[in-house]
């Protein structure tokens, strides 16, 4: 109950996060609608995909559809004034960044897969109903660009399989991962941190 | 037979619209090739890959492959004169859609899902084609912006499961609704009606 | 194990031209490892998922991961550098591209699908990794613009079943398709050949 209540609060930041977006890009009711659906469920999704699970879960449990549907109205109705919840809006992204991570992370557990594969699946899993959304919205994803995000999902993947080495109880192997993805992420977004581009110094048509 | 019918006439001109788009981005006969071929069978393959139906369609049943062939031979040796065409292409097209609509609700009712979820898989088959043609020729989805299209989707498929709910004959309950899809479309399209766009009044970072 | 070796050196080629693709764009690391990944491995992936095979191979084999992550570090390492081993990359490229077609024919074939549909698994496998590199960096797909490349697949995958028409050894009805594929797209960048665009004479507004 407590985790699917973080699961909720994910997905309506990430629905919000893909009406603002989509919003700026001046889309259409619809177009907004589709935008929010894929930053909250596209990187579950392309994650059922990979796995060769279907159908994937959100055509299964109608209750993403819903949630996501009030999150629009709720964002397009109150979007003069969503700027004041900014803070918040943050904080159930971050949340819902971490455990999208950990939910990833087990599944692919659960599918047999390398401790690699897992933390791959994890942040997948939390950072590519992002890149979907500014694929839709025809710019480069800006989490390829300038935020440290994806590093924080793969730290948390990483922290996961450290505690299950040890014989720590299993709510805390859960718990603990989702903790260091959201300090990581606190902490880089505090101290405006990320991570630094890489180019060539000279021109090159190759 | 008659829906095949459908069927090939709806292929048909989602392949030409993908030609012509292709046209316009000047692509090279393998970059038109596959923008007509996602346009026409995207949107019915993101819907098989959702339901975790694989192979999906086209790879088993070859016709759909010719006809998309055919039809860009046709569409690039006619390109000067394809405008005169354009209001049966554009009949074509509202069959198509009105057909994939209904096509991908049964598919949905066939996998036991709630009705919400056959709606959203019938608007699914019916319209992503057109995004994914987008996202390849580097747009931002036109039905993302200005067109009463998966608005028309949706009202077909309410309509399907509102005369499901009557004992009305199974034929009327597959045909009525793509009248319905078709009707909305041709209204919108003559009186011009697309749906608002919401934007802030104000420039916001978030 | 000769193939492996060509299959490692194809996706050492591919994850390069990913990193290079995403440097230009000035992507961060992990922007940077996600475009070569894809550029290296989105190819197959789409022909499993069109299968209906999962999981995806990378997911079970994880040393598709650790080729393509020292593949990255190398390339950044040495990315003033690069140029000097343009020759040696775009062999191995070429070879990747040979092989990755006749594979994805096998799994086709494998499947219990018409030749044509193995042909296009083929091409897709080949060619559908640079594809989806080219959306994620904003660009519209370069081999619908300008390189003999798809052609090439086609052309490998078509002698693939000729050859199969005839009573040879099947480790030749495996290699000589490479060749072919090999042959066509050296000729065609030596001779700088391209298929040529088609649009049409005026504008017009459909």
């Amino acid at each position: 109950m407590f985790y699917f209540t973080i699961e909720i609060l994910g997905t309506i930041s990430f629905a919000i996060s893909g009406v603002l977006t989509a919003m700026n890009k001046r889309l259409d009711p619809f177009g907004i609608f589709i935008v929010a659906f894929v930053t909250a469920l596209g990187g579950g999704t392309l994650r059922d995909l990979l796995l060769g699970v279907g159908p994937v879960t959100w055509l299964v449990d109608t209750t993403y559809m819903y949630v996501i549907m009030i999150s629009v109205v709720f964002a397009v109705a109150f979007r003069e004034k969503i700027k004041y919840l900014r803070k918040s809006l943050f904080l159930f992204d971050t949340l819902g960044i971490g455990l999208y991570t950990v939910v990833g992370v087990e599944k692919g557990v659960a599918a047999g897969l390398t401790p690699v594969m897992c933390v791959a699946l994890g942040t997948i899993t939390a950072s590519f109903g992002g890149v979907i959304r500014d694929i839709l919205c025809n710019e480069i994803p800006i989490i390829f660009r300038k935020e440290v995000y994806a590093t924080a999902c793969i730290a948390g993947g990483v922290f996961y399989f450290v505690l299950k080495a040890f014989p720590i109880e299993k709510d805390l192997v859960f718990a603990l991962p989702i903790l260091v993805v959201i300090v990581i992420r606190l902490l880089a977004v505090r101290f405006k941190l990320s991570l630094p581009t890489v180019y060539r110094s000279e021109k090159d048509p190759n």
